[in-house]
């Protein structure tokens, strides 16, 4: 279990699955570390919180049709309905599907990630995603890619999808899970190794001798959490159990075996011994703070969760179901059940687990998102809610001052029984309990009814979008200007997500398609009065951001860039960022700079006004990615820079890529480059 | 099918079942209509979005623990989540159950009509219930009663409930239901024929031989949506049916036969012959909106709901499930399925409906009462959505313009299938489909492992309750003044229900515990600046409110009450009350005047100023209820009724029963009497 460095500057990936995936699909760049490539992308997923912008770009991109193979809009994330708002969506949603020729997967059809691994998933072909665990598809073998909805937008309209190329993280599984412990466990060791920035620019590709016995469900509950890792992407071969998994789903035709070559060299090298992992818990507020269930057992617990896309599959249900059958959870516990699609939920009622959860005492919810997402589901302030989540940022559950831990189905499981946090195998041992053993159906209850196909495209032109009145469509704005002056109108720490830049939960969620609406939410689970400040800035008043590390991790939404740009926010200065949230700032002509001394973060204070100049030429084609930082306020000036191609570089400069194409409406231009 | 009026003046009811409930529960008063009666409850059941306030009564009250054979805390109507609040709210409640001797229904166990009458209800005995439709337990023979949540506590504390002797209206079934149509329809013509007033101060008392087809579930229905038809309660007798239902329920030795006198006299008396009924419909926005199916057949849907307390049976679920199986609903169409009990839920799943269901497109959602009570589920505004539920108050969906439908599970269900209202008797014989035949299991998947029994006292003396930050504590309520001068604040039409005065939905019902902040919400469906104008009169600044017929129809909720009192509303003039709206504005000190002469409330208009003098004097013990109402803006008089007992004008007096009662801490006293 040791984390072996790089084994010298020089040493270069080579051979493995991620590059050959790559290489497949590349149609610019070098695929050197650190440089941008574009890549051709296959298949897109847009989930409904993101996917009303894309639509919305799609129409101001003047697309007729998609030029991708497969283009998928879900709705898993606003199922709530506590106004007509999310009914509208799902309509508008639906009726530019019929426009454009994109696949609709209903309300309560199921979660993204795990319907498209169903239905859709390819071995070796390229997924874009306008959610940040697209990644998750990488454990068919796919190069799977979340990022911003503009970005997936470019890519339904048949333009490459523009990434830095990363390193290539080899990640050797060896041995096999003991009893009570499970894929989640496997990708919360790495989190624990590593933190929420240990794999930012890379991809974390898995191998060796302990896939054998992962299922391609177990892998997706890894590959997911690349993205709480940072990572760019995960991938896993294409291998027997992949070739198992589309049988189950009727589709073994579309398997293609892929896997890395036998000499394959990663650029580094860590090696998970899976036969030695124990139940492990993130405890609030990060998905980075884990540690041994054993070593927190005995807290009370109000709540605990099955589900997301972090715990997808139908097994993860059934160990649940398993271990509660014939036993009732605590009577100070809510038992919540998120069956993750149509699919599963039927399986899980055929195999008679959903009657055992529901005697048990669960909740069974529809099939979505909902609490993953702070969708409902929302804990009492300080009570402990056990979750098979991805992610427990504050706030994200809907709660203020929420307590939301990270676990396997199992650990929730038994912790819902005992009204406690409980290690599975010390429960076991006590009541004489053995491990359950599982029995799957073979086929999976495939039914693509909820999942509209697309429209002929004679049929497709004539589709008038069903626009609802709170779909504001997108706002104007404005370029760089060639001198930059305004306060630091906020400065963050560390790990700032996008959660914290612009929440989601019930309360801003619905307004997730009206941009100045949404605005008046910016930032304020860090400073409640930063919109209010902003606006006082005046019209165009512009202002600075400063960050710490990893700036904008988190959730893949674009509108952590667009409501701060709507509010004024022209540049952020950053020690590192998080990727797709920089890809983001950019599409939305926000600059990112990077310390080149990050001990200058330190001293820049908030309210400190700051000073860019000549930008226009500093930003030009093959100019240096260096620029001097003004402080008025204390006289000082800071090297600070950044990591913008010239195509990246002319975006920004014309205020983001809604301007620069905007000379070019009617046909889709490609501003990148 | 003709109504027959009462045959004299003189004619009383005699020997019918409504009338040995209440002379073997009568602990004071004169059984004559129109007089004030005290009822001994011998049951209670209260709900969260009122239970809340009702707890906090009993406390204020003193109460150690409640008096009551049984009084059942279900947490059905606010599941979302979408912050703390609820989940605090839970805990409250759960706490509160444990101190006062209390069962608790956890979030998931069930709706509470059905599941009160599946776990606790009991032929003869009296049931009072903070929920308007608790008078759906008239279905096994009980005298049940929805009333306010003061009301309530008062009862769990022992003390009689007080309520004005209704006239006894027979309702006669005679033949029998034919295919496709089912018990929401005999409701349905009954609002049909008499609308949402009709049956206002009666008891509606079913018999005859059309009730030998109808099962304890299906009488349910029709005794639940006696609220929407004003009703005082509704009593089926308790025959082989409801033998039938107890015995499936594990609780034969319940049972008890109960039926009226064979000369039985009623003070008024309708029929229905079922084998002529067809498939009804009310269209938006009331109940008493109904027509035939086949009128409005063809209008497209976007979304079809089945549940509610009002079709909560097994057979409900089952029969839609029936429907579709083996078809798919239409793709512009929402299926949601809310199970109203883990009893059903589980049933359910067994007998593979649930799977029927998931497969044909269902989303299958949490057991509660959802979107009935606006909590979730909001259609798009306009978009027509056909529901089972009892009520389509303007809206009471969550969505201001919508569209709700009421009608049967046939009619939603097979609407669901093509996507338009259609009559299923229409469909089944265009596709050639047979009525379904449903084989329900003889028994039902009993399991209580959701309702934690009271404490015994020992224990329960000890808890402490657990007062989350949103459960503000009661507000303190001034005396009624001897002259009460104000503006008419507000002048409504007929049937303002109180989702007007007080809405339900997402995002009020989190504050039912909190009043000023729940006043926030007052009237504002109606007059959006109805709580700034109320504020603007300045502290203790008093108003009038003006209503036509039937003012405070719909739900029992006494925040309808409080918060336009809190407000500064100190007394209503209306031609007519719905009677619990009524009992609740006086216990919470706000009188409620009746004009004499109907055609003087066309004379006063918003905003001319009313005078009321010698309040104290009028009011006083054995003085005429009859007062004389200025109007010093137009200088007119008119003259005004009240139907206050003694004990009540004591109440109003005082200003509520709260602080009738203020001087008597550590007691429960008897305000009305």
């Amino acid at each position: 279990m040791v984390t072996r460095a790089r084994t010298g500057e020089g040493t270069r990936a080579r051979g493995t699955l991620a590059q050959q995936l790559i290489a497949g699909h590349l149609v610019d760049g070098r695929m050197e570390p650190g440089r941008e490539i574009g890549l051709r992308i296959d298949q897109t997923l847009t989930q409904d919180a993101t996917g009303t912008l894309v639509m919305q770009e799609l129409e101001a991109l003047g697309l007729d049709r998609v030029r991708t193979e497969v283009s998928v809009q879900y709705v898993d994330h606003n199922l709530l309905q506590a106004d007509e708002r999310n009914a509208e969506d799902h309509a508008f949603l639906r009726s530019a599907c019929r426009r454009f020729g994109i696949w609709y997967s209903k309300p309560g059809n199921g979660v993204s990630h795990p319907t498209h691994m169903q239905r859709f998933g390819v071995p070796g072909k390229t997924l874009a995603g306008s959610d940040s665990h697209t990644c998750a598809a990488g454990s068919l073998g796919m190069l799977a890619l979340g990022t911003g909805g503009l970005e997936v937008a470019l890519a339904m309209a048949g333009r490459p999808l523009h990434v830095t190329m990363p390193e290539i993280w080899g990640i050797r599984l060896i041995g096999r899970l003991p009893d009570w412990v499970s894929a989640k466990d496997v990708v919360l060791e790495l989190l624990r190794r590593h933190g929420v920035k240990g794999a930012v620019h890379r991809i974390l590709e898995y191998h060796g001798p302990g896939l054998a016995a992962l299922t391609a469900m177990d892998r997706h509950v890894i590959a997911n959490m690349g993205a709480e890792l940072g990572a760019t992407a995960s991938v896993f071969p294409a291998d027997a159990a992949v070739r198992d998994f589309l049988r189950a789903e009727g589709r073994e035709a579309d398997f293609r075996e892929l896997s890395a070559e036998p000499d394959a060299v990663h650029d580094a090298e860590d090696e998970i011994d899976l036969s030695a992992l124990e139940p492990l818990i993130a405890r609030p507020t990060s998905p980075g703070n884990v540690v041994p269930v054993r070593e927190v057992a005995g807290e009370p617990i109000g709540q605990a969760v099955i589900g997301s896309s972090a715990n997808p599959g139908l097994r993860d249900f059934a160990v649940a179901a398993a271990i509660v059958e014939g036993r009732q959870t605590h009577p100070a516990v809510s038992f919540d059940i998120n069956p993750t699609s149509r699919e599963i939920l039927a399986d899980l009622t055929r195999m008679s687990a959903t009657f055992a959860l529901i005697t048990a005492g669960a909740r069974i919810h529809q099939a979505g998102c909902l609490g993953c997402i702070g969708m409902g589901q929302a804990p009492a302030a300080g009570r402990n809610s056990l979750r098979t989540f991805p992610r427990n940022f504050p706030g994200r559950s809907g709660t203020e001052q929420d307590a939301v831990w990270l676990c396997s189905p199992e650990t929730a499981a038994v912790s819902a029984l005992t009204g406690r946090i409980t290690d599975p195998r010390r429960w076991a041992e006590e009541e004489g309990v053995p491990c359950p053993v599982l029995h799957l159906p073979e086929r999976a209850s495939v039914n693509t009814a909820m999942l509209e196909p697309p429209l002929p495209h004679e049929q497709a032109a004539s589709v008038e979008l069903e626009r609802g009145p709170n779909i504001s469509g997108l706002p104007d704005f404005d370029p760089l200007p060639d001198v930059l002056e305004g306060p630091v109108l906020l400065k963050t720490g560390d790990d700032v997500s996008t959660d914290e830049i612009s929440p989601a939960g019930a309360q801003a969620l619905p307004y997730r398609s009206n941009i100045p609406k949404l605005a008046e939410f910016t930032f304020t689970r860090i400073d409640p009065a930063y919109p209010r400040r902003a606006t006082e800035l005046g019209p165009g008043g512009r202002h600075f951001v400063v960050g710490g590390e990893n700036y904008g991790q988190g959730s893949s939404r674009e509108h952590a860039a667009i409501t701060p740009r709507h509010l004024g926010l022209r540049a952020v200065v950053a020690k590192s960022y998080a990727r797709i949230h920089w890809q983001n700032l950019t599409n939305f002509g926000v600059l990112p700079l990077e310390f080149t001394d990050p001990g200058d973060y330190d001293r820049i204070d908030a309210d400190d006004r700051l000073k860019l100049e000549g930008l226009h030429g500093a930003l030009a084609p093959g100019a240096e990615a260096r620029l001097q930082l003004l402080n008025t306020t204390k006289g000082e000036t800071y090297e600070v820079g950044h990591r913008l191609s010239d195509g990246r570089r002319r975006t920004v400069l014309a205020g983001g890529i809604i301007p620069a194409l905007a000379g070019d409406a009617g046909r889709v231009g490609d501003p990148q480059k």
